[in-house]
């Protein structure tokens, strides 16, 4: 890949998810990329996607994109999986930037990830629903046996706090006593509110299960693609984050707290975001 | 209250809700009111209401309260507790016909039923947080004793099919124990999820304590309304029910189904619900 000239080095990763839960691959993108500026979406008026409509969300992606994209950003990254599940392909079709799923990259290496190649996969109804993730899966490792499971609560249960909760502990219980006898070896947590739960999740199927979250692997393939477009900010200052969220910015510094593990700065609420593009 | 020549007896009532829940309130109406044409807008897109702020539930009811208003209605049933909580007098005062909350009529009559003014309010994070229903209740019972509770999971539980469910069980405990030493009487179901699951509270709290679902009263007081005024319906025939959501129409045809206890006629999808109306 060559350098693109129109691109600015030191313009921000533009990251956009439906609310919260984006905020663990920010985490796992600054880990990686301490220098980078960042700017983060979180549409928090509309959330969840997990329940909505594929042209729903198809639809909320594209005016998220065009935001982030009127910011000046020089990459996005889609860090809702139901937003990558839906509109992926779409959003890099129509928008003339570089644009990274969340789970694009740790798709890409599932046969060294797995070695039976017997994965189950988590998700909201929209994510599992779509069969986005099965059909990558399947693509690069078609002898797969992949057990994809809608655990749609779970979402809910990390956006009231039930982290180490009975509760959580029963619904987890239940979606995953399915998979008892399949002999599974690897779980990915495709959707960005379960690595909250990776713990629960880890001790409900055992130590030979390896439980995957995507951020990672998210955040090493942008490194990847800033450092072979010349794209990594020369600046090694302290970097520029910045927040706007569709609803309520309050509520979402508090519930950040929880996902990114630190406090946020100021977050800016940003009203209509809907009138911002029209598809 | 006096005939108002401009409003046609025939047209339809308006319902809005954020989705699903406003079709208990819905069931009520046509019990008690027959062959009254309803129009329903559930706001599918954008649920839920109950965890989002007060300025973007304020902005959403009036945009669904303009829609339904643009389609004729003759009055406006505000179905969802939470849009009630946070919009019901800003609706009243910008438009100019008869709007009634879903709660209005049952906390009138609270002094009647509640005999010793030890009251339950359970809703959403919304409602509870509003305080507008413990508000009211105090007006005209300032020696009420209110415990208001945020009971959020239900609503997703409820949407979840979890019903008759251990989760929902451990829930609902969870929610309610701290009732247990409030020697309380009452408890309002103050969210149209929560009827589905009356039986499970009635249970869990016993026999003693009365669990109120206030759509019944509701629908007594649009009757009373619409025979105040004489817009009751002169024509007996099959009356027309309209549905419009603003995400995927099939999924609230199947949901639907669950909430109104019978299969829903043809549903329309309203796209851009945010288009439609600019405060």
């Amino acid at each position: 890949m060559s350098i693109d000239p129109r691109i600015d080095s030191r313009a921000a990763i533009g990251i956009f998810d439906s609310g919260f839960g984006g905020l663990t691959v920010m985490k796992a993108v600054q880990k990686l990329l301490p220098h980078e500026n960042i700017i983060y979406f979180g549409d928090t008026a509309r959330l969840p996607y997990g329940t909505k409509s594929r042209e729903t969300i198809l639809r909320y992606s594209m005016e998220n994109a065009s935001f982030l994209i009127q910011q000046g950003i020089k990459v996005l990254v889609v860090a809702c999986h139901t937003a990558c599940s839906f509109a992926l392909e779409e959003l890099q079709q129509k928008f003339d930037l570089p644009i990274i799923g969340v789970t694009t990259s740790m798709i890409e290496q599932i046969g060294q990830l797995s070695p039976r190649g017997k994965i189950a996969v988590l998700g909201t109804h929209g994510t599992i629903g779509s069969g986005a993730y099965q059909n990558a899966i399947k693509k690069l490792l078609p002898k797969a046996e992949i057990s994809p499971i809608a655990c749609q609560l779970l979402v809910h249960l990390v956006e009231e706090g039930y982290i180490d909760h009975p509760i959580t502990a029963m619904a987890i219980f239940e979606y995953l006593h399915s998979l008892k006898n399949k002999d599974i070896d690897t779980i990915i947590l495709g959707c960005t509110h379960f690595p909250l739960l990776i713990k629960q999740i880890q001790q409900s199927v055992g130590p030979r299960v390896q439980v995957i979250d995507p951020a990672q692997f998210c955040a090493a393939s942008l490194q990847k693609l800033l450092k072979a477009r010349q794209l990594i900010n020369p600046d090694k200052g302290l970097p520029s984050t910045q927040f706007f969220v569709s609803d309520d910015p309050e509520k979402f510094r508090i519930l950040g707290n929880t996902f990114l593990g630190h406090p946020l700065p100021e977050v800016t609420s940003l009203k209509n975001i809907n009138y911002v593009f029209e598809i």
